[in-house]
């Protein structure tokens, strides 16, 4: 319907003159960037051709699903699942094209767990038998899994489980039972409505010896349980199974509980490619080599610094865009009683919250591109059983986890609160990134616990090379060595931080070894209870992280045969966040001798020279990420800057409580006008 | 339906028995501290009173509340903001009892805004005739009204609001009129359904002489509005208002927009206490005093302040009673393989993020009782004509404001991450919690941006103390007086931090003035650009603020007639507190010479052994905040400790998406059982 407001326009400037403006006064070569950034698995390839697809199917606009109910949410989600799974059949789609299509569409899908755990633990850990009879069943979806691991009672400490499978020497049979209600399996995903089978991780327990009563307790195993009817999709008889309930974020996903009063499954269920029972004498078999495992866990890990690092840009394409197009306030130190109202990003106090950011992405993604080329080579070797690089890989890539989520996490809630009050609105487009992100410093390693792995790696090493015998056993005791050898000459006035780069990533590597030797002391010599030492442990965890990061960019940077505009760029971004990290530590590197205190005092003002330099290319810079407005789906972060026109479309169009007239009379019970006893509707659903 | 599930306990020790033993283990006087904290206006008397008549009333019942849509949040909330409203007539309840109410409902009610801003500018701003025509109306409810300052385009710079209120001196109307989108008011609340009146702030604009065309431009004032139809509810003739839609929080909450088509409004309109124009010539007359607004601005930041603590004690208590009674893993260290898991609690990495939080809920504390005296002072010497101690009450209440909820809220989120996986859940009792606070660092001042009033006053003082003319004209001029005349004798190691809680007040002291000083010199001699200084402008504000809390908190503990045994918590508290800022900032206490950089090192060793003496008391302290469950409505945070079968309660039966039997198979259309094409129904909503 036609209203007077159809011919407003916002105030001058309009927000696509400002971008377009901000666009052609700089001078990055944003498609040389973006391809530089993304054309791994040919990223933006894949992208354009999927959202070719998506974007024109009504069933993935998504700027009215934030108004649907818990269960409308999952009903969509599963409408998506399927239309993708429909789309992958027809467009012929690889998995590649399938999870592109599942980050665009941004609404995590209830199948999600069956194509990433449930396949691979078959894949991985069935024999060849069980592969050969589950994996054309789970391919064409007949069969749709979920991997029942954590409980009620036990997330981190795996072994804590209490879900049990007893094998039954009499009829061949494992008795799967919850004793406890802690021993309910819990958050499983795609479990709570979706799946009919599920991979079941439980203590295996056998005989003491033949007829015995008692119980030898073999640890944590999978096994494959059929948890649903096939036809009428109900749980199975012994099997409560359910959805948990609204969480933070995955609104459309159907994180579970299970529990099991003595249910029996078949012998075959448990999966035996490492580990199996005899199953004539209930013997048990060991498993072959655990380390197998980790390998795959550095390429998880690089994948979710790959995906931090697309969280961010996407969180600073938003604050970037609308901060430019945003004004608000005059110079205070003007005399022009008439000067125009300066761009909210020209404000210092919003730079530092944005543009360290912005250089945090680069930061994650040359990390996440290292750490899947050592990954690479790690497999060829652990392929030809050379498996000494893993311990030290495992070891990075967990307290690189814990670091690099803990950025990105963090950096969603700093970016909107940059944005002022339009950052609180749903059209900002942070409500759903931000519920969905704010898992991620919990699952796959908790951030605060996984840093101990790290840093007990670091301390071992530091150990050995004081110790000092033989070779040094990888390239970080070799560094350890180094830095004992040369502490006692350590002058912090050695390094010139501000003139040569090489000086700053030295910087970091000092101060690294420096946490670690401190840690090493107390430990080692001193000592003291490792528990005790968790808070500093997480320190020396994030300095070698830090340390990582910040060498990983200079040798991207250095490195890499871009044009010589794109590396000044490149360098300015790389000394920011260097810059910017520093200075929020910055008495651990005056205490580590790694930087002199008259360059930590200047830090500050270096960190606002280089943002000034960022400032004028900042918005091309976040265009090189080329995030379509389709998955940013935010009024504040459009690409043609239409900030305002977007927020009242949104507000008077497309609003479903606007359709509503209400009864405001609180001696009425009524509450739509003419709804008469409506409010019984309502109390029925509490 | 009963099921298998019905019989099971969690694995023991049980968390009520757990928590038994914590408060048995603890001589925190819990209902003496509980009367310290809460006695103010008969806190605990009112919140007990309330809460007895809404715990029954199945309208306030919140579990399943999170399963519904936008449009139904917003109807449950109406119908909530009535049922209270009723309660009021019927119990006679005042304005702090229905204030109570709200708090517990814990759900902002759309009525709000006519009870909080609408009343108050009618009556602060309205003439005696105003006043007397529409307060009978106002209570009655009559007339429902919300407040409609913001607009799409400016929050913050109230001059640059583009709404206009032009004077015909020939009907001896004004027209309200929006001239661009920009100008329509956002964000309003209980504007966009529910309200029929509103406040409107509009620039006045006049003729410039008698039959001139041109207008002169007097500012913005307030103009009282009817917006919609009196029967039909629906927006008056040349008057657009709706919605905006989804937000982080406020779900029930109807913040709207509007906009004005030279909507024609009588000469009566306009409040007129202050400024008025003359009806028959048009001549403006200007405001009387407009200092007098600023008194009730540190009533309301005093109020900010006392709800920041009752969030953060909130999230602790949740927090605190949760990783209590959370078991994972064994000591490391432990020689035992039998050895039992350890309370979450007794690890330091959880400790350092829950326990100074419970310290930060005490220090605002005693800052917000410190304001609400002064504000009672003040308010007395306002009434005589003595303005003087306004502008420091002001500036530091700015600071404050900004530091305070920034600590609140981002309390929730790290109290949350503490809790692991259950953290992430919604019977975490958080999701509202934080969704609806993480407005407050914007609202009512931006965060960021109000630190520069702090320390623009700051700096005018120090400026003031240099120049050293006359008396000085507060006790900040005072003190910066004595700082300068003092500072070159400033040695670090003259305060001994660890064993003189006044030295370590004087330390925070130090810090700030060396703060401001140091501000002054970029400021008034360097003659740096105010821009370019805000982010040092916003530590300088953040240090005084942290210097008030620490001596508001050291002076409270010190000035109070409590018990011997609880002096000695909160004196531990006190320390925890004031080591935990300060080693956050180390570096500049350090640069201040305000502590021995010996001091420094043993921060975070200090620190941890405060944890360790407060652990045991930490249950007992959460629990004399006295926050009900019916308001934390947490499964983790309970107080009787059942978390685990609260947890499964929820989900096993009272979570709606169980109910419903879905069709997983993507090649059917079908999303639910036997549901035929019921993916047109959600089609239909996006």
């Amino acid at each position: 319907m036609r209203d007077f407001t159809d011919d407003l326009k916002p105030a001058s400037p309009h927000g696509t003159t400002i971008l377009t403006n901000e666009r052609s006064q700089s001078d990055v070569p944003e498609d040389e960037l973006a391809e530089h950034l993304l054309s791994r698995n040919d990223f933006l390839g894949r992208q354009k051709r999927i959202l070719r697809v998506l974007e024109k199917d009504p069933l993935f606009e998504k700027v009215k699903q934030f108004n649907l109910s818990r269960p409308e949410r999952y009903q969509l989600g599963l409408a998506r699942a399927k239309k993708i799974r429909r789309y992958e059949d027809q467009y012929r789609w690889d998995d590649e094209d399938r999870s592109m299509a599942q980050y665009l569409c941004d609404d995590v899908t209830p199948y999600m767990v069956h194509y990433a755990m449930f396949v691979t633990t078959i894949r991985e850990q069935g024999s060849e038998e069980q592969r050969a009879y589950w994996m054309p069943k789970v391919e064409s979806m007949e069969v749709i899994g979920c991997y029942a691991q954590t409980e009620l009672g036990h997330g981190s400490n795996v072994r804590g489980l209490e879900c049990q499978a007893r094998w039954d020497p009499k009829t061949k049979e494992f008795a799967l039972h919850s004793p406890t209600l802690t021993a309910s399996k819990w958050w499983n995903g795609t479990m709570g409505r979706t799946a009919n089978h599920a991979i079941v991780m439980a203590q295996l327990l056998l005989p003491k010896n033949e007829g015995s009563d008692e119980y030898t307790n073999k640890g944590v195993h999978p096994f494959i349980v059929q948890i649903r009817d096939m036809k009428t999709h109900q749980p199975m008889p012994g099997i409560a199974v359910g959805d948990i309930g609204p969480k933070y974020g995955y609104a459309p996903m159907d994180n579970g509980y299970m529990l099991f009063d003595n249910h029996r499954i078949p012998y075959s269920a448990m999966l035996s490619r490492y580990s199996m029972v005899d199953q004539n004498n209930g013997t048990y078999f060991q498993p072959e080599n655990p380390a197998v495992v980790y390998g795959s866990l550095t390429y998880v890990r690089a994948q979710i610094i790959m995906h931090a690092r697309l969280i961010i840009a996407r969180a600073v394409t938003i604050a970037v865009r609308y901060t430019s197009v945003r004004r608000q306030f005059s110079d205070r130190d003007s005399k022009d009683p008439k000067a125009p109202e300066l761009a909210v990003l020209d404000y210092p106090t919003v730079q530092i919250r944005i543009l360290p950011l912005l250089a945090t992405a680069f930061a994650l993604h040359y990390c996440g591109e290292s750490m899947h080329r050592l990954y690479e080579t790690t497999r060829a070797e652990i392929d030809k059983g050379d498996f000494r690089r893993l311990a030290v890989l495992h070891a990075q890539s967990s307290g690189l986890k814990s670091l690099c989520t803990e950025l990105a996490a963090n950096s969603i809630e700093t970016c909107r609160r940059a944005m002022g009050g339009h950052g609180f609105g749903g059209p900002s487009g942070f409500i759903q990134l931000n519920n969905d992100y704010l898992s991620k410093p919990t699952v796959e390693g908790d951030n605060w616990m996984i840093t101990q792995q790290t840093a007990s790696y670091l301390i071992k090493r530091m150990q050995a090379a004081a110790a000092g015998k033989g070779q040094p056993q990888d390239d970080i005791e070799k560094h350890c060595r180094q830095y004992l050898s040369e502490k006692s000459n350590y002058r912090p006035d050695q390094l010139r931080i501000f003139d040569n780069d090489e000086d700053l990533v030295e910087s970091f590597r000092r101060r690294s070894r420096d946490m670690t030797y401190r840690a090493h002391v107390e430990r080692n010599e001193r000592k003291r209870s490792w528990n005790s030492m968790q808070i500093q442990l997480r320190k020396v965890s994030h300095s070698e992280s830090q340390s990582i990061l910040v060498s990983n960019f200079y040798d991207a940077v250095n490195g890499s045969s871009v044009s010589s505009t794109l590396k000044t760029h490149l360098r300015t971004l790389f000394r920011l966040f260097a810059f910017y990290t520093m200075d929020n530590e910055a008495r651990d590197f005056s205490k580590a001798n790694a930087v002199s205190e008259e360059d930590l005092d200047a830090l500050p003002s270096k960190i606002q020279e280089l943002m000034a330099q960022i400032r004028p290319h900042a918005v091309k810079l976040v265009d090189s990420w080329k995030i379509p407005d389709f998955l940013l789906d935010s009024a504040l972060g459009r690409y043609d800057g239409k900030v305002y026109e977007d927020l009242f479309n949104r507000a008077h169009r497309l609003n479903p409580l606007n359709e509503i007239t209400f009864n405001p009379n609180y001696k009425s019970e009524e509450l739509i006008m003419g709804g008469g006893d409506d409010i019984k509707k309502i109390l029925a659903k509490l």
